[in-house]
């Protein structure tokens, strides 16, 4: 028996009521084909900085860097080691991408109506040409014909930016990061639009891996000998200067829970200095955590730059993982997150200052309707972020629809982010976005609670509108 | 281009499918002129005290008032002086209704999908009789005609309350309220039925501000002088008697926490000292507030009110926003809410007392199927409000359906609330309710689960009978 | 007028919408008649034990010994004494059978909508053969058909079992339980695979009624002398081995949070020693219970017997109906449970272990996409059990399908358990998974996210395979 083919239906993802799908439909040809904003992910910039640049075999492209796939089949019992996943020692892993590749298209029906499935299929079939279904039999054909448009030029990654109809893309970058790919891409004359994202979270955690070094970088990427918390604010400061430069609109800052407190001048420097000298306590590192939260925020009604909050990840929950693998194997698990007492000080402070533009995401979705859209549906300063991480899925933008718009308001959103590191599965993941918001609009129209006019404003603006508005891209 | 003309849909709320909606609609269509029962809501008694008492200009009627509408303005940077919502301080805030009319009407896209949207538009439509829709073109022609309806005899609140075919219509009073305006409805001769609610919460929350002011209104109405722990008491029981014999039929708590504790006579005296010493502590409070939240069940067990608990509200989120405009401004955001310990000693004591009828709510849907489905499926005294404030919605109903009534069964909840100050938003509310219901009972029918004779019924209870018998309004 | 009849329709609990619905009829028939794979339950093991053994009256089978059933009644004020339900005190309760059926029957309208009415009806026509729906007017009619049916042989629990097609069904069972019921069932010569569970929750709560005895009698049965923590874990080794012997394959554990800790040798032989001087703290039961968890998975890496847990349930939440009724009396209530830093421990020394099989369950819904989803995605030695007790129901299934299947996969979960002590209910249950999944299903293929070879295979492994291989019932 041969393996049957894929198909991408028109239809794809809409409701099966014929009423909801035509309107889906209708609503979704209006804006499939507007272009991509991508205010925030994890695209390595230097993919973009040398025209030569190439993705690598098909396993480094697919399998290897991408958690989500690497952990549903480790989750089944197989080996990291076996998936090619480098090991911190550099002890042996498989180094054979044909034998990774088999094993990951045996185990290709793990990911049965996941969203990587579907990001998958979308990006192999849509981008790579590719039309039998993913098994045993059908994986190392796939590979050599992936391998072989890889080798193609119009499969580099500049060409696939353009190809793919993006209009701007945002990384994410450390704060001590001297943004060489950036310079490089202004450099070349080439056209994409790749701004930095100043991304602080290894100098503001005082007990990150390194902070000291990451510190001492800082300070000689600042110009700024780093003695005292003062002139740690001054290098964090001069630092999203230049990254604004560089045309960054924004930041990122994660935490295991949003808390935010403001230190006193002394309390602060007395903890900072504790902090230089390795003796910082956890609690420490909450307070110092919870008032930066406020300085940064303080710092974006000074510079204009907009600021993105990522609570709630429980990084490297097995620490055996951690050790051997290293960050972002898949082992980051959410927690419960509180927003309402956590956020009172920053929102007092700032939350009604007409320059802080604050974006907030979660990984515990029974906080959209409880406070979330309560605080973005009042507090000016406030927009909510697209479903993140795990939500990014089809149920996941169905429950944040159902549960965020009706109190928050759409207009109190910011779109979509694809938030990915796996740059050809951008076009699948902002196609799955669109078609889930023409499907909730068309359920609107199909309810008489909204028209059509109503209804294709709303999706060109959560297409690229509400994200161009969001990250201040359109100023 | 003419702005186009609003619709209300026969069939608006009801499911896309043809079949599911033929049956709501069939189901509906037994409802839709049931009278309106309303047992919790905070229209002003005043309005019907006086047969002339007015509405005010369409501004006063749908906008100053309505923390729904102005918080939503507010979110996208309006500042709430442009709205006109007066500042304790007197102030300067917008004083031309016409202006804050036009900023209300060019922002109105913002309610797009929202409750608050579905509300006004029914209430324009069908209350005043608007056909435009509303934005900055249409807003002052509308404004004329809703002014030029509100000058007219039948838009007096007597008259719209006949009109809106309303068979019972509770307030919500301070525990120390005269009842000044019940007092002259009654002697009014005017058929209404307008019943008081006792709400203590100002002198049962010992941090309250005022709450020494409070305890000696509350003495003065009770001829009681406040002393002890045990005068409170005996204030407190007559005022309920007199709220009584003015026709109320229930009380109503609110509390950060619904906790519950039993405190010994002497433990309890001792913190009622430190308070009219003002020397409560926050300890003192939450003490107090547990315990005579089994004050008050014992107190319902002997004189038969109703009694109800809306917890978990933070009230006031933004001080600044407090200090300026006072309470009830939008910033009251919810908390996550435990119930099944808090409520422990309460439905230990009382739980299962023949003559206790506790009616909850909460703002964290996260409890419907945890523990208030389980809790109100087996306490005998135990009924479960409807989805309260950002949840009287139509998801928010969606969910409370699915959520709830599998565990706890649905005569064991209590019917709708529309909760509301905006009087003329009442009908509006209420015909949400009774459509989300035919829909939930019409999706069930048409998968078998019931048949249509049991839909037709449940769906009268839902829309009057629950109500009626949990507020013992038919009593 | 007669009493209406009861219909059991083809497409029940399938969307209304017609694709769906045709798609999900025609997945339905590839499984609806499949073996009934039962891995886990409360079947008492003496039904089967004895050939003659019986179901007794009809209100034996449907209301005493039915929590769900009487908790209902209950929560409409019928006093428990008045159902039947035995006191510990040997103290009067209605004892007239008819009476008690009268009363539910009449009552029989306050299961509308939930799964004890679907599961009772269901029994009712498919196992009873009765066509009229219970009323009060049709009571006594229905109980006359079924005590005629229930004197007959093949409504014995042995012919039931052959005619539901039982494949297999495992019990629960204490960890001092001589399993004489099993061992008089295979002595018997009765082809029938009942199975025993290992369950040591009263021998592994400090705190439980009773430690003491259960303690001795575990160690009478083991034939170890349990004068420490040493000789305690012989003697639950040795019981392990008995209960594999008899046919086990699994063990199961109740906890109020699924907390684990790693204790010392020495802090443990401390605390067990304080235990049997009666001694324990609060805070060493809760330790113990959270080394327990550890050593318990411990113990499977090694005998390869499955580990159940199953937190979260408040017992007996009403001291005063435990007092007087005893446990299981429809008085546990869930509370909100945390798994993903409770769990740490445990999934750091054996989450990744290819021996240790886990299988996790819930009574907090949020857990399903914020941490069970996310841990079982990627821990190997994780699978999520169904969703249970309260959510044993069809949202509680959509919720599982709907917030799980796309973080975790479908191969990371478990199949179905029915985990009931009603054994006429069986099918009815496994009819209501299968229906679901079946629906569940269709609309994945209806928005074209898998095909019908796919959805044939998933409905099957939902059916039978996923608990065949969860359980290792399949080796």
């Amino acid at each position: 028996m041969q393996t049957p083919d894929w198909q991408l239906d028109d239809n794809r993802f809409f409701d099966p009521d014929h009423t909801q799908r035509s309107l889906a439909a209708e609503i979704y040809a209006g804006i499939a084909h507007l272009p991509i904003v991508s205010p925030h992910g994890h695209v390595d910039p230097r993919l973009f900085a040398d025209e030569n640049a190439s993705f690598g075999n098909p396993t480094e492209l697919l399998i290897i860097p991408d958690h989500y796939v690497f952990r549903m089949l480790h989750s089944q019992g197989i080996p990291l080691e076996a998936l090619g996943v480098p090991r911190r020692d550099g002890g042996a892993v498989e180094n054979d991408p044909r034998k990774i590749w088999q094993l990951f298209a045996q185990n290709f029906y793990l990911f049965r109506g996941t969203p990587s499935g579907i990001w998958l299929q979308h990006e192999l079939v849509s981008v790579f040409g590719i039309r039998q279904k993913m098994d045993a039999r059908s994986a190392q054909a796939i590979y050599d014909e992936i391998a072989a448009r890889l080798a193609q030029p119009e499969f580099k990654p500049r060409a696939l930016y353009e190809h793919f109809g993006i209009e701007v893309l945002c990384t994410t970058d450390a704060a001590s990061d001297p943004l060489l790919a950036h310079q490089a891409i202004r450099r070349s004359g080439w056209q994409g639009n790749i701004r930095p994202t100043f991304r602080p979270d290894t100098v503001v955690d005082l007990l990150a891996p390194g902070w000291a070094e990451h510190i001492q970088a800082l300070g000689a990427q600042a110009g700024v000998e780093i003695v005292s918390y003062r002139s740690y604010i001054q290098a964090l400061e001069q630092r999203r200067m230049f990254f604004k430069s560089m045309g960054a609109t924004a930041t990122d800052h994660a935490a295991l829970a949003p808390y935010t407190e403001a230190l006193s001048p002394g309390q602060v420097e007395t903890i900072f200095q504790r902090a230089l000298k390795n003796q910082a306590s956890p609690q420490d590192v909450r307070q110092f955590n919870g008032h930066m939260q406020l300085e940064m925020a303080r710092m974006s009604t000074e510079d204009g730059l907009v600021m993105q909050l990522h609570p709630g990840s429980l990084r490297n929950h097995n620490l055996e993982v951690f050790a051997r693998f290293g960050p972002d194997k898949g082992f980051d698990i959410p927690t419960a997150t509180e927003f309402t007492r956590n956020l009172q000080p920053l929102l007092q402070a700032y939350g009604r200052h007409p320059r802080l533009a604050l974006i907030l995401f979660t990984l515990d979705e029974t906080t959209y309707s409880r406070e979330l859209a309560p605080l973005a549906g009042v507090y000016p300063a406030l927009k909510l972020g697209p479903p993140w991480w795990f939500f990014d899925s089809l149920n996941g933008m169905h429950r944040y629809f159902e549960q965020v718009m009706e109190t928050a308001g759409l207009y109190n959103t910011a779109g979509f982010n694809d938030d990915t590191r796996a740059f050809a599965s951008i076009p699948a993941r902002h196609d799955v976005w669109r078609r889930l918001s023409a499907n909730w609009l068309a359920g609107l129209v199909a309810r008489h609670i909204l028209d059509m006019a109503e209804a294709h404003a709303m999706a060109a603006d959560m297409a690229c509108g509400l994200a161009r508005g969001a990250y201040r891209l359109d100023q």
